[in-house]
């Protein structure tokens, strides 16, 4: 079972984007020689070659059924080890992981941007997801200048007057004689001069302060279960990203959740990590490529 | 600050749903003793009440928030502690629960249902949420009768010979002249008795099965972001539900997210959750009630 083919076959096949070449050689990787072989185009078992290939080849399962799903989708794919670099219309990098898997965030900090998760379901069908890096501006500063007074309440904070002039600014909520904010907005505010108190609140309020930080306006996601909707300019604009917080090491499930939720109401998803105390962000939308 | 009223006001406010009677005066419950100071129907400072109230209350700024909102959507409403009896066509159960909070299984087992989920977000909005317990049924029984030959490779199993007539009877993929099956699959086509192998799979088997014994045809919910889709009778047929295992004591935006997906596609959510050996099933839908 060699991969290292030296007849007049090599010159087709590499110029159909197989293998390596070496002189007059040319060298297939193992998920190339498989698909190879199950086509006929070479003279191998299918099966054999799986064996064999399964055996050299961590997660040759999942590979093998990206890119063939590719191969068969019209892309020249050349085998980069754990992923395939695609052509098309375009170059990409497909990176393929079964629902089992788990987005890291540290590994995949290091990649080259944009990139495609390639991801196997349970049914065996591939999903594709473009994940960029982005760094999301908005042009909104405005932080109310009006002292706060305010009680804490488990998890609000009450004010005993109208508070429609920061419900304006787009803090709190307004009920007429009484407004309520959420812990994060009130320790957004105290960080910035406007309220004395400065709560402790957990895990999503360095993302919170990073966005505003950089003139996007922050609500909550709740309805779309991610943790934030975030709009540029006003609010008088929709929406333009919902943000979720992850962990270093997310399940793949939980971001292709995120991803449906965005996609439906056709909002961009970011996932957002504090990485060493720098906020990362990845763009992910879902693609038929 | 007496919540015991006795004069003429009683039975005027007993009429409207507050209090409970005691001979000829009524006794109000915090949430009720504030709302009523909120609207100046009771002569108290707003502010001297909600601070007492927390003060005794657990959670009285979510429950506060929750009633208040209920009773300006024209519900009467019984304060039962920690949920209200809320009725404008209907009678139901309200419980309110933030963001922040969980949906706790061994606890939500207990109650009656249906209810409704009243979640307090960051944005200080209540979203409601109607939540069932169902016992899902389907007609499809069909398993395949053809000894099947596999091998598993990483997380999934290959076989090679035409996949098809598996694949007709709702398990596994065909890929032409060989087709790939999850360890889910092969774990169960095992236990009854279609192969030998019987690999171990973790967590989901156990939904997988019981969906499966229920008659209901059971597939990957993967581009939902949810573990299962699952049709009743046909996969000509749309799936009915989307199917999420969920652990005992499970985040409240984890349900919103897969609430909201399910909505989009007009599918009803299950929360799926092994419970002593019983597979409970909670369906969750979005309300405005």
């Amino acid at each position: 079972m060699k991969r290292t083919i030296c007849n007049s076959l090599a010159d087709k096949l590499y110029s159909r984007g197989f293998g390596n070449r070496d002189g007059k050689c040319i060298e297939l990787s193992w998920v190339e020689f498989a698909y190879l072989s199950e086509k006929g185009i070479l003279d191998y078992d299918f099966e054999d070659v799986v064996k064999k290939a399964s055996r050299e080849v961590p997660n040759f399962d999942i590979l093998f059924i990206v890119y063939r799903d590719l191969r068969e989708r019209g892309y020249v794919l050349k085998d980069r080890g754990n992923y395939f670099m695609g052509r098309k219309n375009y170059s990409m990098a497909f990176y393929p992981l079964s629902d089992m898997d788990y987005f890291d965030v540290s590994e995949f900090v290091e990649k080259q941007y944009p990139l495609i998760l390639s991801i196997v379901d349970f049914d065996g069908e591939v999903t594709y997801y473009l994940v960029d890096m982005v760094e999301p501006k908005g042009t909104y500063f405005k932080i109310p200048k009006e002292e706060l007074n305010f009680e804490i309440y488990g998890k609000r904070a009450f004010v005993f007057t109208n508070l429609q002039d920061f419900e304006n600014l787009t803090y709190g909520r307004n009920e007429g004689t009484w407004g309520h904010l959420s812990l994060l907005e009130i320790k957004y505010l105290a960080e910035n001069g406007v309220v004395g108190k400065n709560p402790q609140v957990e895990g999503v309020y360095d993302i919170y302060k990073d966005l505003r930080n950089r003139g996007l306006i922050v609500k909550s996601g709740f309805k779309y279960g991610t943790h934030f909707r975030v709009y540029e300019n006003s609010m008088e604009e929709h929406s333009k990203y919902l943000v979720h917080l992850i962990s270093e090491r997310e399940e793949i499930q939980k971001i292709s959740r995120a991803v449906r939720v965005a996609h439906g109401v056709r909002k961009t998803l970011l996932l957002a990590h504090n990485l060493n105390g720098k906020i990362v962000y990845f763009s992910v939308s879902w693609i038929r490529p």
